[in-house]
């Protein structure tokens, strides 16, 4: 980023920014979530092995004390810096690095989260109310590590920050695939770095319960396929998540979604004699809970008695969601308990025994949170209303946010952050919680933020940090920075130096990719699979796994699909220069990227006839056809009607999605095909 | 593999092979290590959707239950194929692998671990007396995944196979690096995949005590800088190696190597009111128990009373080595100590001090190990003796193992696979335990095998697979297979594919070296930068970390010799070629070779202002020249003698060892220059 830096370095210190000029310094620091107030010195802190950081006050061993050490330990990694001094001090005032905090975080919502960092020639310093503060401070410096041909710098800045949003929430699917905990870790790791400081755990589901229970060990042993957190694990996660300053949010998903748990225990379902087995298949399943059994309620309070201490938050998720109460229609004795109570319909029942689990979490000293449905006309506003429903279930595009928060109900946003999804980073990084609506302070204080949601129907550990990663970080933006730092072009930029620097903490999207496509050409030469791989995206929007009957939990995912990500990142640099086609410099680059792809399939040759590559064959053929016929086309400014037809054609196989990935450059495509048939076609 | 397979189909089946037909064989199949006994069928089984597992006989879900999963599991992600049945069957007479096994092994070095398997073209059959053994049928049998442009498929083999050496062990250091449990687990993997059996955990050292005691707790507290497994994961851990056929032996070193534990306790040292500090430093230190104190026994009694009970195994390693008693010769009471006692020398006073260890185990039921310094003439035979001495260390060549055995104890070779030395795998695979010597047949059982050393001054999590692996693979094969295995040519094609089939196991060897390489070019193109680290290895031998004061532990290792291994793969390739410079094939290749690197210095312009890229500048420059110069004389077949002035003078510089690392084809490029010399030099 230097070259554009000194351009900047005329900038007033100590003034106030207007959001222009906020806008104007993210060209210049690869910073995300973007500060609040960021104003330039003109001074630069030379990183050297003698840097120290000091600690004032307490002598405690705290987070601080851990997030120093961490940043240490990055930076010396991350520049080759030999430092000196490998840990904190307490009370040295000659440290070049100044850390003040007034009081330790309790991590409640209530807590303050800003800081304010100083970077001056000899000295930093870092000041902030509690020491949750103070971690994010680090990590705003550890951001701004600049280099140039002699150094490694920080650039003199002064920065005040503060989060728009208390609730900025990663939520990862256990249940569907299991996920170890330094699998978890990585991914507290990478959350902290971007100041997301809640972590949803969605800890059960048809696939499996993940949790050691010592009150009901049949979850575990008959529900988990081994695969489950003993509760040391439970507790050494919210532990560390704790020490980076992230709580942590267990999610139980009741009555439905409920499969794992009814095979461990199948009397407390709604359909008697029922072979309840762990699922293998993706989907919404009809296994319930049955609300009409006083002993789902003794299940449920043993259990959560048993399971909350393990969950210091006072915030406990019990899904709800996904209910259709098919086996609740099928049961006689429950009709006559909905009529005996007067529930008219099955979100009644539902409600019924939502507010069951309020008093049993309530008793607990826990605040009830659950998906949108629970919000029914009875609920009481005590509940904490997640908001995940929008235009792709038949519902309003923002889902049920605003109308939460107009009805009393604290809420929280995930519709428009479905990671899942495998949706562009534009896609989520421009859905605002609240966007142009018009709020009582009230309202306002009771929308907390939101959450990205990674289902894991179609992740392992070896691709999770590639579907969370990098756009977890754009969303991370959005929930911390103010809602007029929306500039996605520069957005790209910055997320693309967050997204290199998570390879440090150990998340593995980049690092993976290439072991996928490894396996998959027997490791042999594979340059041209990871150019198709750079050029395609997995299908969108659930599209992948058709009608939840194609993959199982245990089915591959080592394929082409797991090796490409949303975004794919040279469809996304073509897509932007094909916007410009009437720009000779496009037109350049546009041949660079032509020249590339039509050797594409000469060079996928040598693996075409191992299983895993054959189904590409029609890919790259048609990619290298179209872009040698483009390319000669460019190159003569001559296109004859026949290589037209060819070219559509063409472009017609290369529409079609094959092996569950579509190329993403498609659109482009087309653009030129039509720029040469206006432009070169002979007549 | 499969195009040299069709030559060999026509052998007969069910003949008992000459070892020349094994190592026939060997260039057939990529088996690591070479099984006892190999005959081919003329099948192959496809492997489908269909394949399914049964096991005869028990019901438990145990070893080979757990085995059949993971066997299904990386079958289905390395070849994409959709297996519908994800779980192992009970007793299924028609499942198409079945796996029989008469009882659970103990782990004992008693216990039987040979099996068979017969692959035939409907069937598969795998039979072994203990349940290890059919874990080690269930590796064999992937590591024959093969595939043509149809179908993966194994081809038809009967395979008897049982090992040479009952002890077949790597040893991980995590007291001067810690390790976490998930990087123990995936090198156990990665163990059991290449057949040995054996885990020596080498658990405090100066640089840290990594065990939570509840007895002595100051010990994780004030000597682990927090990095410590709770005896929660070492269950975890040593639970899990045995559920894949892995024995656990922990090692406590004493009375040397003691500065962590005299961080915690110093009352117990030899030396009154020393500072004794965790060390950062990596070498040979003074602070060592006092062996004439009573409380150092009442502590060590007391500590393994506490630890002993998490390790199962009948071992248990007390370290012993390089203590050269320095605080004892300045401690007047210890002094004293000796004469009243009669012990002469320091290593008197350490046997006293070893048989006092040797009661106390014994009475936990444990027999004593350590490093062969406690091999002295009073040590009872009942000690076992791990021989890692040789002539780096002024001792006799492959070490003190013979002398042990001869003398009456049990005995483990180290010496000669000190993988942290970072010498080729050739080097290692050639070193025999027993090699030519006679013994009688009690000296030979005493000989229980050997093990791999991972000490880890100079690497971290991010390395340490790269360190360990792929040559603990050949280490494996020289436990496992007959001494008359030692093709080294083919043991490298073998090795290759092992090396690339750990992936699968998450071994980071590969992936790792690329996340360093992208760090230290700031994520800026960096194939020039790969290209160097493909023909640089780390310097050999402890030559890295210069008199033991260049690298703390917490320096960084992330730096370009942490991206080089051993065995650098294109310097190897080279190197085999320069050694037949008359074939003109061979010169074909060289030239291609020089081609790439004629233009490294220029590719790596964009890179070179990088500070951690900067140091290249002469190597990259110098080999650019070097390559230009060559291809230029084999070109034209006509050298000047400017030129080999000049050629002379690059290479002196290209012997010079730089940033802790060495170029690996010096020795070829000398040769192919004297090579032009002589041919192609005008007079």
């Amino acid at each position: 980023m230097k070259k554009r830096l000194t351009l900047h370095l005329i900038l007033f210190c100590f003034i106030s920014l207007t959001l222009f000029s906020q806008n104007d310094l993210q060209e210049n620091y690869n910073l995300m979530p973007w500060p609040k107030e960021v104003i330039e010195i003109d001074a630069a802190f030379i990183i050297n092995p003698d840097i120290k950081i000091s600690i004032q006050g307490t002598k405690k061993k705290g987070r601080v004390y851990n997030a120093s050490i961490n940043f240490l330990r990055r930076l010396t990694n991350r520049t080759g810096i030999f430092i000196n001094e490998g840990f904190p001090l307490i009370n040295d005032k000659e440290a070049s690095i100044q850390i003040k905090f007034d009081r330790i975080s309790t991590l409640s919502l209530q807590d303050d989260e800003s800081y304010s960092l100083s970077i001056k020639e000899k000295k930093i310093l870092i000041s902030a109310p509690t020491d949750i503060g103070a971690l994010y401070a680090l990590q705003t410096l550890l951001q701004l590590t600049d280099y140039d041909s002699n150094n490694y710098y920080f650039h003199g800045l002064n920065i005040n920050d503060t989060p728009r949003f208390v609730w900025r929430g990663l939520m990862i699917d256990v249940a569907r695939h299991f996920q170890p905990v330094h699998v978890i870790k990585r991914n507290l790791d990478a959350m902290a770095s971007v100041k997301l400081n809640v972590f949803h755990w969605h800890l059960t589901d048809d696939q499996g319960f993940r949790v050691e229970s010592k009150v009901y060990p049949k979850l575990q042993e008959l529900s988990s396929d081994g695969l489950y957190y003993t509760q040391e694990q439970i507790k050494e996660v919210v532990n560390y998540a704790s020490s980076i300053g992230i709580r942590v949010i267990p999610e139980f998903d009741v009555p439905g979604h409920a499969s794992a748990i009814l095979t461990a225990y199948p009397e407390l379902g709604s359909k008697k004699e029922y072979a309840y087995a762990i699922e293998r298949y993706a989907g919404v399943f009809d296994p319930t809970l049955d609300p009409t059994n006083d002993k789902t309620y003794l299940f449920l309070k043993n259990l959560f008695t048993e399971i909350a201490p393990l969950f210091p938050d006072e915030y406990f998720h019990i899904g709800g969601d996904e209910n259709e109460g098919k086996h609740w229609d099928k049961n006689l004795a429950i009709q006559k308990f909905k009529k005996q109570h007067d529930l008219k319909t099955n979100h009644d029942l539902q409600t019924y025994f939502n507010i069951k689990l309020e008093e049993i979490l309530s008793n607990l000293g826990k605040k009830l949170m659950g998906w949108d449905e629970i919000m029914t006309p009875n609920m009481p506003t005590t509940a904490v209303i997640h908001s995940w429903r929008g235009e792709n279930e038949g519902m309003s595009k923002g889902g049920s946010l605003i109308s939460a928060a107009k009805k009393g109900y604290q809420t929280v946003l995930s519709n428009g952050y479905y990671i899942d999804r495998m949706l562009s980073v534009k896609h989520h990084y421009t859905v605002d919680p609240i966007g142009d609506v018009q709020l009582t302070t009230d309202e306002r204080k009771r929308i907390l933020g939101g959450e990205a949601t990674m289902w894991s129907e179609l992740v392992t550990p070896l691709t999770i940090d590639s579907r969370i990663w990098p756009r977890t970080a754009a969303i991370a933006e959005r929930f911390w920075s103010e809602k007029e730092i929306n500039d996605i072009d520069n957005m790209l930029i910055r997320l693309e130096d967050v997204s290199n620097k998570l390879e440090e903490l150990g998340i593995t999207h980049i690092r993976n990719k290439e072991v996928i496509l490894r396996n998959i050409s027997n490791h042999k030469d594979n340059e041209a699979l990871q150019s198709l791989s750079n050029l395609c995206e997995p299908l969108k929007v659930y599209s992948r796994n058709k009608g939840g009957t194609e993959y199982k939990t245990y089915s591959p995912f080592t394929l082409f699909a797991d090796a490409c990500t949303a975004d794919a990142p040279d469809a996304m640099r073509f897509n932007n220069i094909t916007n410009k086609l009437e720009e000779e410099s496009s037109i350049i680059e546009i041949k660079k990227h032509l020249e590339i792809w039509s050797n594409n399939y000469r060079n996928l040759q040598p693996i075409l006839h191992n299983p895993n590559v054959a189904p590409l064959r029609a890919l790259s053929q048609n990619l290298s056809n179209t872009s040698k016929i483009l390319l000669k086309a460019i190159n003569t400014k001559k296109i004859t009607q026949n290589d037209l037809n060819e070219l559509k054609a063409s472009l017609h196989i290369l529409e079609e999605a094959i092996i569950d990935v579509e190329l993403a450059i498609v659109d482009s495509l087309e653009r030129i095909i039509k720029f040469c048939e206006i432009n070169y076609l002979i007549k």
